[in-house]
This record gives C-alpha cells, sequence and structure tokens, in this order.
C-alpha cells in the first residue's frame, strides 16, 4: 500500500544531522546523571544570555498590552523591530536598509529557507563551500534543487573563487557564503569577495540570469585579534543578508533572526515579496514577544572575550598535544584534523574516551572533526588529559 | 534575464490573504489615529492571554538555566513540555500519545506545513471543505500538490461525505478537517466524523494507498451551549491532529503548537519522523521560553464565557437588523450572507461604512463574509449603528 511518506522529507527526519545525533547522544547521558563525558557536538551557547534579555522580556510583559505582545505581529514582524534592526544595519554597514527590507524570520534557518524556497525553481543549482553547515544541504534539497559542493582552499579555507567559476552553470541560481564560517572559522578576505563579485556578475551576464549570493552570518560580530568581517552585501549587489540573534545574544532556542535584501539587489520589492511568500510557505515565523526583546537588545555586544579566552584554552591545548587545528578567526568552532583517514571512525574512538565531537563528513569533507567551544571553561580545560589520552591510544596522526 | 523569482513564492508573498490585506488596511488607519471603524478581520484575539501566561513567563526566566531555557531545544520540543501534551490529550480523550508522538511546532500554520510537506508527494490532490481557512490551499500549492475544494452542505456547513466520496481519486492523499470551522463555526457531528472515516478507510482499500486525514483544531476548545468537539482521530485510525495554543491562550503572535500522530496512525514511527523532516525543511521550530509556558499553562481553560457572550451580542444584534449569519457552535467567527452577491463589492460597501470584514471568496465560497468577533464587547455594541446604515444603505438583502 502506496503510504504517502514523503521520501526527502522522511530522510531528513529519520536521518537527522550528524550534530543532531551527536547532541542527542550527550543528552540522554545528561539525563542518565553522567558526568564522566565532554560534549563539543552544537554550537548551543553556554555563555548565559546577556542578563539584558531576561530584564528585557520581563519589562515586555510589564509593558505591552496584549495585541503589541502576544497578537498577531505582521507576517514579517512589528514594524518598530524591523525598524530598528534596519537602523543598526544603516549605522554599522552604510546599507540603505528600510523598515521594509528585513524580514523577521524564525533564526537565520528560517530567513535560509525562506529565502531559498522563494527566489530558486526546481531544477536549479546551488553552490556551497565545503567543509559547510550540512543544513543547506537540506533546505536546498527540499526545494527540490541541487546541491553542488565546491571546497574551499587547503587549510586557509579561504573562498576558490576559480573554482566557483567552474562550477557555475547556466542552472546556477544561488551561490552560499558563510562568514565567519561553521565549521571552520575563516573569515572571508574582502579580496576573494571582490573576486567572487565579479564572477558572479560576469557569469550573471553571461547566462541572462541573476545569481544570488546569500550570505549566512549569525557570527558576524565573533572576530578575534581584530579581524573584521566584512559586509559581504557591499561586494555584490545580489546579495541576501540573513542574520540570527541565537549566537551573539546565546538564544538560539528562541528561533530569532531575519532576512536582508538591500536596495541594490535587482526587483528588490519583488524578492522582498517573494521571501515573504517562501516565510508563509514555509510558517517559519518569528514569535512577537521576542522581537520585542530584540528591539531592546539588537545593541548588545556579543561575548568576543569570553568566546577569545575559549579559543586559546583549546586551541593552545590541543596543538600542545599534537593536534592539527584551525587557529579560527571568528565563529566558536575549531576544525581538527582527525587522526585518521576516516572521521567516523577517529569520532567513535573518541567519544570512547568521552570526547564528543562531530565527524566532518557531515560538512561534506573528509579527515576531520568539528569542535563547538561555545562550552563552560571548565569543560576545555579539563577535556585535555582525555584528548591526550586519546592522542597516546592512535599514537599521534596515523596519515 | 531571468530573475530566479519562484512564481508560486511570489504570489504567496505579494499576494497576501484577504484576511491579511484587510488587518493591514486597519492596522494603517489604527496609526493614524483614527478609530471611526471597526476591525473585525483577523481571529487576533482581544480577549488578554490569561494573567497565569505571563506569569509563566517571568516564573520562567527566573527558575531556568541557560540551556534549558535558552539553549537548543531538541527539534521536536523539550521531553518535558511534549510528555505534558501528551498527558492532556490522554486525559481528555484516552489518546494512547507519547511525548514521541507530540511534535512542538511554529503554531498549528507550522504543524500543517510541516504535516503536508511531509505526507504528500509533488502532484498528489489533497481535499478542503469549503468555506475554509484560505492559507490551506498555500500550504499545499507550495509542496506542488493540488488543492481540491469539496463543499459543505449549504446553511448547515457540515460536511456533505458523499460529495467527498465523489471528490477521493486514485492522486488523493489527504483531506483536511477544521472543527470548530474557521469561518462558519460548524462543529462536524460524531455522525459525519463516522461516515467520513468510512468512506477514507473504504477508499484507502479501493487504491490500495493511505489517505491521510489532517485535523486542524485551534478552535477545538471554544465550544458554546455544552456542544462538544468531537475528537477527530477517534473516527478514522489514519488521521494527524495539529493544534495551536494561539485561541485557547490568546497568545497567536507567539506561534506554538503540536502536530500529534496518534498510535492507531499506520507506519506511526515513520510517519512521525517524516514530519520532523518536514519541520525541519520548513524551519518552523518553535521557541524555547513559550514551551516551557506551555508546560505549566497547558491546562488553563478557554475564554467560552467570554465569547459566548460576544457572540450573543453580535448574533443577536445583526440578527435583529435583518441580516442571516450563522450561529456559530463553536469558534468565534460570525458568517454573514452578504447584501448582494459580491461579497467582494459587499465588503468594500461595507468599509466605506466603517466595517471591516473579509470577503468569503478567499475562503472559497461566494456570497459571504467572515466576522471575528473575538475583540472587545464595546467594538461589537457600537458597530451596530454602522451595520444598520449599511443595511438600509441597500435596502436589505438585494438578492
Amino acid at each position: 500500500m502506496s503510504d504517502g511518506i514523503n521520501s526527502i522529507m522522511y530522510e531528513f527526519g529519520a536521518g537527522k544531522s550528524a550534530i543532531r545525533t551527536v547532541f542527542e547522544e550527550t543528552t540522554k547521558l545528561r539525563k542518565q546523571g553522567r558526568t564522566d563525558f565532554w560534549d563539543f557536538s552544537i554550537g548551543n551557547p553556554e555563555v548565559p544570555a546577556p542578563p539584558e534579555v531576561n530584564e528585557a522580556i520581563v519589562d515586555c510583559v510589564n509593558t505591552y498590552a496584549q495585541l503589541d505582545m502576544h497578537g498577531y505581529p505582521p507576517n514579517n514582524g512589528w514594524d518598530e523591530t524591523r525598524a530598528k534592526v534596519a537602523s543598526c544595519l544603516n549605522r554599522d554597514f552604510g546599507t540603505g536598509a528600510t523598515a521594509e527590507s528585513v524580514i523577521m524570520t524564525g533564526g537565520a534557518a528560517g530567513a535560509l529557507t525562506a529565502t531559498i524556497a522563494s527566489l530558486t525553481t526546481p531544477g536549479e543549482e546551488v553552490i556551497v563551500i565545503t567543509p559547510y553547515f550540512a543544513e543547506y544541504r537540506m533546505y536546498i534539497q527540499s526545494w527540490h534543487c541541487r546541491c553542488v559542493e565546491v571546497p574551499s582552499i587547503p587549510d586557509t579555507f579561504q573562498l576558490d573563487v576559480d573554482a566557483i567559476e567552474r562550477a557555475i552553470t547556466p542552472a546556477t541560481r544561488m551561490v552560499i557564503v558563510n562568514s565567519p564560517c561553521n565549521p571552520t572559522g575563516a573569515v572571508y578576505s574582502p579580496g576573494s569577495l571582490l573576486a567572487l563579485g565579479d564572477v558572479l556578475r560576469r557569469k550573471s551576464a553571461e547566462y541572462d540570469r541573476t545569481i544570488y549570493l546569500l550570505s549566512d552570518e549569525p557570527y558576524r560580530q565573533i572576530c578575534y585579534d581584530g579581524v573584521v568581517n566584512p559586509w559581504v552585501a557591499g561586494y555584490y549587489e545580489n546579495t541576501i543578508v540573513v542574520y540570527s540573534f541565537s549566537k551573539a545574544l546565546s538564544i538560539p532556542g528562541e528561533r530569532i533572526g531575519y532576512a536582508y535584501v538591500p536596495p541594490t539587489v535587482k526587483d528588490q520589492e519583488r524578492v522582498i515579496a517573494a521571501i515573504m511568500g517562501g516565510q508563509r510557505a514555509c510558517n517559519t515565523i518569528t514569535n512577537g514577544l521576542f522581537q520585542r526583546v530584540i528591539e531592546r537588545c539588537v545593541d548588545l555586544p556579543a561575548p568576543v572575550e569570553e568566546y577569545a579566552r575559549k579559543r586559546r584554552i583549546i586551541h593552545g591545548g590541543l596543538g600542545r598535544i599534537g593536534y592539527r587545528t584551525t587557529r579560527p578567526d571568528g565563529a566558536f568552532y575549531l576544525w581538527i584534523r582527525a587522526l585518521e583517514p576516516d572521521d567516523h571512525a577517529f569520532c567513535r574512538r573518541a567519544a570512547k574516551f568521552g570526547l564528543y565531537l562531530v565527524e566532518s563528513t557531515d560538512f561534506g569533507t573528509s579527515g576531520y572533526a568539528r569542535l563547538s567551544y561555545a562550552v563552560d571553561d571548565w569543560v576545555l580545560t579539563s577535556s585535555l588529559p582525555a584528548f591526550k589520552a586519546l592522542w597516546e591510544d592512535y599514537g599521534g596522526y596515523t596519515w
């Protein structure tokens, strides 16, 4: 009997991401009262939300009338919230944002699905840069497009613009970039973005079709050592920016972010309407209360110093043992060269030592593991002996 | 130049629903400081959320640690929230729910899109009963299925089971019912649901394919005069239940609801996995804080007495003037026979009298208008002279 279960959705639901699989494993351990393990799986900040966030929640509850807080906001978000976000974007990036060009969404993820749904047609191609956040693949495939993986430059993990150019075909509709990059921590250089903009402009003209650049920027403010994340939309006119407040404010569970369509985007109004349609089709609409909270908290600084300290602990600690890792310029992940070529086997063996990492295959690259250092300092420091034991168990790199 | 804008999404975004169009019009009037109008457009309860909701928000903020409130919940929701919802379902309907069979979503709308995405394949047919909540059509079309409209029985707006049977084809995958019904207020009779279950069972066997019943129940608790909304899933085994806390708790802007897959559903586990996949593809994941609030507030009674009073005011008031309307058994909408056959023209003329209703064409039926009485009592009472003036302007029914 035909059961009607959509095979793509079933695979997404049954398969889960490697990140979520590890996270659910460690959640089980926690529930069993186990403490003899270290969970580096998910980018779920243990750095608490700034006290201003909880203060703003209570303040909103005490301030707003029913309809202005718990009632239906417009589908694209409260006018005041969007105006506030737009004015911050203008102050920080001089980008000509208006309240109308900002669409509040259920996190950056919601903005990504709404944008992919609305700016692609089944059968088109979307380019991603490996290693990459694996959910992109799901979002692209959900809308019946093909996910085309283009490797970044080995070791630096910068954009390989020549490779991107070679991957563009008459079916290419979009390129997704993510700077600072999850999982490598790379911050794309202005030079590479300039070159990318040139390529996209040239290829758009050659194939007589708009190729969009979708810039996923949840880690925008989390950069170290004076590195500044470039404003990607400044390098290419047809860029859609998506953002989440999850990381800078440590509120990933509250699912709030936005899509921003700069005035440089061709047919800006039509693109905005389409993304609002995608948001309506997906129902990735965000909650009213947290939009009010964001109005008050949009300017709070990200806890960069804390993450810099954590990076120092784990990057230094693993380096002293002998591990080869990135020294991320941004975000809060360490990209570790696995001790054997099979990253799945490496992560399974690490788990035997209580170390829960995410295998790199899920990010479209083999031979690495991702470690999230958005955890308490003691998790980082206390894990080092286990990393040492794992190292000794292997006898260092075997390849 | 091919701009890549997906035409379905553009239409959804640019077109908006008639409900939202009227709502945005009245929002503009409000911002201009105008008070000479009555907004009956959207089911946006002006009955405030019970004080326990705001108390629960503050309590959660004061109680939970970072990761248990603002951190990432599992994609299907906090275990404790799902367990609480399941135990309420079991107490009220004896349905064998477990925490695993409940998936928290961004409102009922999110549950609808995730379910339609996951239990259909492009090209299949989904049956809806006119008049119906127009967003169903968008959700169905987004996933490349055909929306098949079957009229309800005139005047009673009960299910026309024979007509549904005739509409079922080898491509039918799903039937959506909504009891109490938005916009008519009809509560489906147990007899009609029994008959519907028989038809779906017989047709599933005939075509050797599962036909799902998708029961959209945001108004489940809002029934009048001792009418009890039947537990739809008790009448047909392959029923998926979707629910929103928007209406009973007056928190539509907070976007929280769930999908529930009863143990009677064929391949229950696979169906749950598929819906979780659909939810992941749509990113219609709900926020963590309000899940905690729901844990505390799931049992609060809906303000049925208040809505019953409002129904009395507007149903009695319009009836005395001469309008022919439903006397709803549930939900909070009055379905008004338009004074002329063209419901669009009728609503435009009503707006000239300051009366903002939604035309019935948007619900798949002509010749009616929908009035939401989830508004303050004074809006209802003070509108009656305007309704009288509109009546006199027409000279009563013209058809």
